[in-house]
């Protein structure tokens, strides 16, 4: 028989930090892996793993992030509000490794392009660096931020300005295919994974209407 | 060679809207799959599938999900606003179908439990169902929300009061194994996917220091 573990608060608020933190960080389910790109004032490039990039709306285009700048010095967020353009690119299964080794602790001089082996790639509309392997680059210009007021972590949000993609990747109805573009997904705080297509499923409008697009 | 698709923001305005929503859906990688139960005050029970629950931080224990609720009736939210607890239950890959179903537009008194053949599951702490069938099922009471002024969504944040997990998924450190779980991921609206695993890598604070963790 199926044995069902239960937290509850109490249980929750006794755990050992590190446990409650791959607990915690597992439950939201699959997460997206993404390379954020930025640059000081001065051009010095910094590049830095993501977990949190999610989408807030297509007309105006908006995703956000979540990141934690009261902490320890956050180079990426620091550079967005200085600079206002920032990338977002897909972490690929082939280079999970070397992506996540931009989590590191790095001093802001660091440029880790260079130091975890990516290329960079400029578009002559920004100032931000996009990572030249990966297949699905985005860039965008900070729109807004929100302070979290329970944890003093900050939603930023940021409007897409530019998207550079692999043609092949995209569908007659503007779908694009990720598991053919091999992006990675997150798991917790340190899992990678690959993807494995189940279906699409139409646009549900009753009961009777849900079918399998092919 | 590689032909490289750009859109700048007068091409993304150019486009037919049905295409423009798959595309920025499909950018910000893989989303979380999950299944939101709730109650109004009299008990009768909702499902919606949402793809935006993401982690917000881990002490406390805060999970957020973004939802429009000025478009059309959002059930999800008003009986969140008027009851106060919720639940967030994964989805598994074998009823990514019937929980994709979910989100036609029902009527308010619809039990999309029974409709889509879901079971209800009830604890002693609060009034919000949960999916019996899910393997990890999360209690939250509703901590606060943020209007997001660019396009009148809002982030929904919820603490956690409540895990119920299948025991075996969970690892010594805390870690839970969503591919063994079967947990779905899912990209843009409608694609849901299963996950195989790369690697985890252990928490890194320098360029030496990255292994992988067996």
């Amino acid at each position: 028989m199926k044995q069902e573990k239960i937290f509850r608060t109490p249980d929750l608020e006794g755990l050992p930090r590190l446990y409650r933190n791959n607990l915690i960080n597992s439950l939201s389910g699959f997460k997206s892996a993404n390379l954020l790109g930025t640059a000081d004032q001065q051009g010095n490039a910094n590049l830095a793993v993501f977990n949190s990039v999610v989408h807030f709306g297509s007309n105006p285009p908006l995703l956000g992030f979540v990141t934690r700048p009261n902490v320890v010095p956050r180079h990426t967020y620091e550079n967005i509000k200085s600079v206002k353009y920032f990338t977002i690119n897909h972490i690929h299964t082939s280079f999970s490794r070397a992506a996540h080794q931009t989590s590191a602790k790095y001093e802001k001089q660091v440029d880790e392009f260079d130091l975890c082996g990516f290329n960079k790639y400029y578009s002559d509309l920004h100032a931000a660096p996009y990572v030249k392997e990966s297949k699905i680059k985005i860039g965008l210009k900070f729109e807004s931020e929100y302070l979290i007021k329970e944890n003093a972590t900050i939603l930023v949000l940021g409007r897409i300005v530019e998207v550079l993609i692999d043609e092949k990747l995209i569908g007659k109805d503007g779908f694009v295919d990720l598991q053919e573009a091999n992006t990675a997904t997150i798991s917790g705080l340190d899992a990678y994974l690959s993807t494995e297509k189940i279906a699409r499923y139409s646009y549900v409008r009753s009961i009777q209407d849900i079918e399998e697009i092919k």
